[in-house]
């Protein structure tokens, strides 16, 4: 298997942009990336698109030939991969594994989702139709509620507080306030978090991540040519998925996501790394509790210790363990199908050391997380620079 | 690289499903596979599923964690592959590289789709997501007025006939007379079919390809591993994906698809075969045209000598080259996620010589090719018996 590095990234700003097409969204991100990565677009051989729900957004399904041909590579192979959330990370994946198999050389990952484009009640049904609609979907489980039902058991088990919950949200809008690329740029204090109306027990209003418009894109080529060509290559030490049940009721328990595990321990087998390895993350915080959850799961902390590792601001920038430096899902935004490949563009960036006032110092190896759906769907990347 | 085989093969009557549940279906295509191919469902370590708008037809997105679920493999890495009617050659190209890269030694692939759930206006809709919605949705271009261009285009070049077109319908109907999986198993003269109401001209009722349910599924294993356990396993000699430009006012003609040139340069190129081995093969006959057109581009006639070749029955039951001998799209109809699965499963069974009555004698390798959007996705597999 050879491998792979990352020689161009871009995301467009997150925001609300319904006055955008979403051709013009593409074209930015695509010409960006490609920019970025100093190669021609003519050295392209393949487009692997993380997209949600274009279909419904945009009325425009088969995103793999249409970003395709926006980029000018319309003759290429193209493909649209989904898994809920995590779609991003899937094509992440897909592009990761095509040039590790020698199918291709150099692949653009590409991440978009649009989703400012109808009524809020209408974006949480569309948002709900990633989990089992069939036998959940009449009783109101959708996102939110879902996600709820941990952070109560969370609380339960393991004396994980509202408050806890709180500063997962303060610390990432912190950050976000940093980032010139995330939605909110704005530090909001813990106070008015607690205080937020709430939405569904126990998540307030600040618990929950945006409806956020954005492109993503990196380009993937072997580690040799990355070598010639970049002058900062960033080689991907490990990649791992994993699944789990798609169903609730199904669930081993509703305190952890099997699926990160298993992305997790596939992901770090093949980096050959530790956990103390790592000195900067993006993980999935869809809702405050699932960062604590997350980083459980990962290895960083115990089972049911992730909410005082938050508290004592081991996981905030100038931390032990800095995690969402971009802001995450709850300030950087979550355009669904690009979150995965923004992830990677955060640490990107970040292990290049052109991350302002949010770089974490000396940051040498990064870790990206995605998780998609009822945690049903979960992308591990290791990174790593591969330059001095 | 891996050789991968076919060990399973199951496809369920396809038709109009409108009274059973999505998950019945899936169930059914599901268990029924892994029947056939006598391994123990923990030996498949991952899912690959082809769906191409399930949350618009059944409220239901993020089909590979659906599926694996149902059929209790929810904790396997799952997926969902887009690429409008080529949904399903993605997911089985995904899964053959998968295998073939050492990722995996044993996959699911599924393709799925339930369409009978919307009015027809609504249907129509939904399948013209699968264009440039952005450029051409407002001029009222769809699969039947875009694929009418090609038909017009065609016979202007080369003197294609309205005969000729029909005789394509009249073939697959009289293939899909003899097959108990397809959705119309009835003869249609050809008076009727050349008399039929014109939809989109040239384009009469018949010219065109059904709105179909069904699930479609093979297990896909190592070559070692499939002799080892397999009495009649299938050989995969050879895959291949090509890509094409997605707008219509970009493609470099109205005559052919680049897409089917590219992708079974590669399929034969890999598989080492020429184009008179094939005994026998399906294509993506979405309109009457589109069979015609890519028997041109797949090397079999010359260019404008498709129609002929029809005309004079060489692609007929009994033919130099049968084609679509399950009834195609015409006739076993066009679960459009579903379909790029359910032309392997046919060939599986030619090549294991239990088609009856449709059967093929003497079937030796077989060739699929499927076609998605307006002719931007395409992945043609060539097969082979691996038995005596």
């Amino acid at each position: 298997m050879r491998e792979v590095s990352i020689i161009g990234a871009y995301e467009t700003v997150h925001g609300n942009h319904s006055k955008r097409m979403l051709r013009d969204l593409v074209s930015e991100a695509g010409n960006g990336v490609i920019q970025d990565s100093g190669i021609d677009r003519k050295e392209i051989q393949a487009v692997f698109v993380g997209n949600y729900a274009g279909q419904e957004f945009n009325n425009q399904n088969t995103m793999g030939s249409y970003v395709a041909t926006v980029l000018g590579l319309g003759d290429r192979p193209a493909m649209k991969l989904e898994g809920a959330c995590a779609s991003g990370g899937l094509a992440f994946k897909a592009g990761f594994d095509a040039i590790a198999s020698g199918a291709y050389d150099t692949v653009l990952v590409f991440g978009v989702e649009k989703m400012n484009t109808k009524d809020p009640t209408t974006t949480m049904e569309i948002v709900s139709r990633g989990q089992d609609s069939e036998f959940e979907g009449g009783f109101c489980v959708s996102g939110p509620s879902g996600f709820a039902l941990n952070a109560i058991r969370h609380m339960h088990e393991f004396g994980t507080t509202r408050e806890m919950l709180g500063v997962v949200a303060e610390k990432n809008y912190f950050h976000g306030s940093k980032n010139p690329f995330a939605h909110k740029q704005k530090v909001i204090p813990l106070k008015n978090i607690l205080n937020a109306r709430i939405v569904t027990t126990p998540f307030g209003f600040h618990d929950m991540s945006l409806v956020t418009d954005a492109a993503t894109a990196v380009i993937l080529t072997t580690r040799e040519k990355a070598k010639s060509i970049s002058k900062k290559p960033i080689l991907v030490k490990g990649t791992g998925q994993g699944g789990d049940y798609f169903t609730l009721s199904m669930k081993r328990d509703s305190v952890s996501f099997p699926a990160t595990e298993k992305a997790a321990f596939q992901a770090f087998k093949m980096a050959g790394v530790d956990r103390k390895d790592i000195d900067v993350l993006e993980c999935h915080d869809c809702f405050t509790i699932t960062e604590i959850i997350n980083l459980e799961d990962l290895g960083f902390v115990e089972k049911g210790k992730g909410g005082g590792f938050t508290l004592d601001g081991h996981s905030r920038l100038g931390g032990k363990l800095p995690v969402n430096t971009s802001g995450g899902l709850k300030a950087k935004g979550h355009p669904i199908g690009a979150t995965g490949v923004g992830q990677v563009v955060e640490m990107v960036y970040q292990l290049r050391e052109t991350s302002g006032e949010r770089q974490v110092k000396n940051a040498r190896t990064a870790l990206t997380h995605v998780l998609g759906g009822p945690g049903a769907v979960c992308v591990v990347n290791i990174l790593q620079r591969d330059f001095e």
